[in-house]
């Protein structure tokens, strides 16, 4: 069971960052039809890029993102799905997948865009489509806003999966109808909390790709900017840990 | 039970307004990744935002706004959500409720945005993000615009509730999908009325951030223009009150 | 019964106007919220008065245009809503109901956008709120253009429609997602079809703003251009009733 | 019954081309309504317009594509819809039905958008409308983008599709709702990864209107390009294959 589970988060984050990788790409590299769009255009991306991404990881719970799984624990909750207990070895299996799934699909967006990586390009413009990055660079601030932005997406989730909405766990149970919510969701958060650090949300989002960045053979890239690294990953853990707290308080209230 | 209505509607609303404060904080902000996309972006950062609210306020049936709650009083409904008599104890409990929450989510906006507030911005831009103001100032025609959006959007949720499609009370019995239908129409309610005046459609919506926008200690913020506050609340009670009326008169006519 | 069909199209269609005329007014008119937003928030924005028209009209099936009704009629069907047969007096009914609250809602709009239409601003641009106008100006292919776009809209919903998807008639019977589905629809249809002409798509949508804008004490507004008012008439039904006599030919061969 | 597929078929891609043909007419040819307005309107009127064929094309299952057709041979499975086996002929109804559909759908477009046609225009946004092109040409790895591409398209489909989202086959027994599915997953590839080639996605969307533009009597309409012709059919294909034989390997190990 916990290998259908590894199989699962790591096809569907993998699919995640091909498609949300891809968006930024295509905005943000020169030489592409999409070049440019804006950011209404990345933000449909990365909610759709969900979409999918949920879509096949319907076994596991469609989590594809170790702030989730972190927020899931942190709820109390029992299992992660039927089968399925929330321990030690079953959370390692989710977010090394995660990690895993985000490392491969970084890869195959590269792919896809192979050209226009090779193509001039900006080094700044070639690392945004692996990672994240401030617009406004401040430590304390960057992670407030990650982790407000992180706690939104793992609050709506928990409240609403209260065996209501998209269904307790996993999220996914309403069939695709469920993905698609988490998917507007993500489409929301973006548009409305992504300003000031370009909402990674996700600690597997950022850190797997950029350990892609490192290690492609893409030309003039730059640095990986790892003074950074740390916030994407710490910041969504905090948000999707209080959500997860929040939850287990609030929603014996009657929430 | 009505503590649970009050814990609801602030947990509501508070998302409500830090996922729509931050949607105007991302445009019209300098320095953010979304700064200058558009009306569009605004729009669906709203209708979102109302998304969220709604998904996280179910139990006390998603009202996230006082004129929809002045509306269902005027329709002459009986019960807010089951066991909650329509009375102005509990008619006062949601309208606080909104105030609160409203206020809280723009402090929390503005934590998610503190950089750009503390950077250089016009004084203008920053009061955006909290509270509505006006194209052409014209104290009767704001009015007349504010009253006949929340007209739209208490009307439509009322007829589409008339226990066919959003559900009765509370307007989201459908699960996550009552959610997206209230969502999708603020959406368009924002696209095709909020050219005047920006489309409060929600006394909550603007007093309580025009407040926080008050007192918190925001660099060079200008003021808040309370000149103009009193026609975001009073439009749309007006609004809300004479849909709850026509309702009330319609339904009953096969409508 | 017949009462009901009329209040409900009328009510449904004045819903229409208003927030489609209302996101044109808040494109072209200056000193808007939305002033320059584009195409694709022209083709929301309608697409989403679609889905607030047919949401309040859900006693007369929904078809707040007379193309539908007419392609209703020559698909064959023998019942508009239950209980209300396809004859001369019901189709009538429903006929001068879209016109009369196509004038309403032309009238709401007009009052909602009234200190930017008493402001300066192109007569073609004002006229633009009500009317629709071609690129190219060119009365056979416009004519074609119109056929064309409201054939789809027609026979997709017709062929949906048959006891599967949106429901036979009303086409609303999956209640508020059968009016999103619609809505999707006219979506598609404006940002595929709408170019040379705006797609009226609907003689009512056309002419009953036309009238409004004709009587209405609007400051430099210009001509109502009455020379191209027959167009947008006569192409919408020549495209609907082919589409209902299509439907009846193919839906039986299985399609 | 293979009457029923052809003719369901051919209208189903008739109308995805139609629509699909006439956003990018919208867009890239002067005097439109849409001119200019961008990728994002671009990806939506794709999307819709697989909406609206898989909607007329319920009786076969909304394939509309002979990538899907072939990934779901290659899958293994045994029966297009119920009472087709899956065998030489059926396949081949399928694909000849989807070319001849794309064929006239492109010609409809071309009649609601003849004055455009007929008007100035670079003789490549003119070709534009019916085939796509590369932004940097190289056979090799514009092929792996379609490739890409379309496994991700055909590989959620069938997993999503394995008796759980949008059904098995067809795709849509979920109703309209199934057909919304695999429109925003097609909203979703374009989005991130139509960049590099504009994705086709679908050897009968290229194939076929390329043929159109070869014999249809548009002035100055320049050559068809045919260098490329192959590759966003034989890409399709690969990644249409690929993700059909991957479907077969994992979905049996739970994902």
């Amino acid at each position: 069971m916990l290998g259908t589970i590894f199989l699962s988060e790591t096809v569907g984050t993998a699919m995640l960052l091909l498609l949300g990788g891809g968006v930024v790409a295509n905005n943000i590299l020169p030489r592409n039809k999409g070049a440019g769009t804006g950011f209404l255009h990345v933000n449909f991306g990365w909610g759709l890029a969900v979409f999918a991404g949920v879509l096949v990881s319907y076994a596991s719970g469609g989590h594809i993102n170790p702030a989730v799984t972190l927020g899931i624990l942190a709820s109390g909750a029992t299992q992660y799905v039927e089968g399925v207990p929330v321990d030690a070895v079953s959370t390692l299996t989710y977010i090394s997948a995660q990690m895993l799934g985000a490392f491969i699909g970084a890869v195959l967006c590269w792919l896809a865009y192979k050209k226009q990586f090779d193509d001039e390009a900006p080094a700044g413009a070639k690392l945004g489509v692996f990672a994240t990055g401030p617009e406004i660079r401040n430590p304390l601030w960057n992670l407030v806003t990650e982790a407000i932005a992180t706690f939104v997406l793992v609050f709506v989730v928990l409240s609403a999966s209260a065996g209501r909405f998209f269904g307790a766990t996993p999220v996914v149970n309403l069939g695709w109808l469920g993905a698609l919510g988490v998917a507007l969701l993500v489409v929301g958060i973006g548009i409305s909390l992504g300003g000031p650090t370009g909402y990674a949300i996700n600690p597997a989002r950022d850190l797997g790709p950029r350990i892609a960045h490192a290690v492609l053979p893409i030309p003039n890239k730059g640095g990986s900017d790892w003074s950074y690294a740390w916030i994407p990953v710490v910041g969504p853990i905090i948000g999707g840990v209080l959500a997860g707290v929040l939850a287990r308080v609030l929603l014996p209230m009657g929430l």
